[in-house]
């Protein structure tokens, strides 16, 4: 085990202790919530594992393990967008991060181009279901802040179907 | 598939369109952020199955799958803390949800009687690595906002090693 995390000996350690021991999955990943300091906007969702975890603590900036592509994943070295953390907690039984971050640039955290990656709403109540057709979505961002095609050209898209 | 859900056919259809077709993973589940609507504060982050995500949808009221207990949870049936549903968006790739909610009672979220799950803060920094020794935790809540024993009473903690 790294010699920063400490190891999970009982409920009332991790819940309550004063060391960080995280969880990582039968994948060897955390998952990551990351906001935007400024506006508490949520910006993305992704997965650490040890190295990616470790290097952001170190260095202060978000790194990642692209899912997709099966490596460490510095957010911002195609784009520019690099995430400063400015702050990071765990939650209570150590599985899950909420990282608090400042971007550089135009702010926008999306390989689609939004913003954040959380730009369409979903329609809910009694009236959304009662047809029982397709529910239909709704932009809350509806001017892109980049072209992906000018800043990632021919780099595979990382949506998985 | 359920009738309300459209199915995933080119990741452009995914990503631009105004579809819901949500991607459930190998376990059937999609990760859930959730924020209160007034902080902005990430309160949790959870599971839904395809039914828990339908009746949060239906009901206006959040419904989680209880990876701990193997069931449906309606979120605040044993603690009163139900969360009202204010906003609820899909991200890029619809593989995962954020949920604005707002909460009844004392607002709080988290088994453990804190207000948010994500309760202590990981020191970030070369002075924090620098010694190669188990990374100390700060608390950024100090007082529970319920007494966990009160409300749960003997309901086995959901907290895994």
């Amino acid at each position: 085990m790294n010699p920063l995390f400490t190891a999970r000996t009982s409920v009332e350690q991790v819940e309550e202790g004063l060391f960080l021991a995280p969880k990582f999955d039968c994948n060897g990943l955390i998952p990551v919530v990351t906001t935007d300091f400024n506006t508490g906007e949520v910006l993305m969702h992704a997965y650490m594992n040890e190295e990616a975890l470790v290097k952001t603590i170190e260095t202060g900036e978000a790194h990642y393990y692209s899912r997709s592509r099966q490596q460490l994943w510095h957010k911002g070295q195609s784009s520019g967008l690099v995430q400063k953390v400015a702050q990071l907690t765990i939650d209570d039984d150590q599985d899950c991060l909420w990282m608090q971050v400042i971007i550089a640039g135009s702010g926008a955290s999306c390989h689609v181009g939004y913003r954040s990656c959380f730009y369409r709403r979903i329609p809910t109540g009694k009236s959304a279901v009662s047809s029982q057709q397709p529910l239909q979505l709704t932009f809350t961002e509806t001017e892109k802040t980049f072209d992906p095609k000018a800043v990632y050209g021919d780099t595979p898209n990382p949506t998985q179907l």
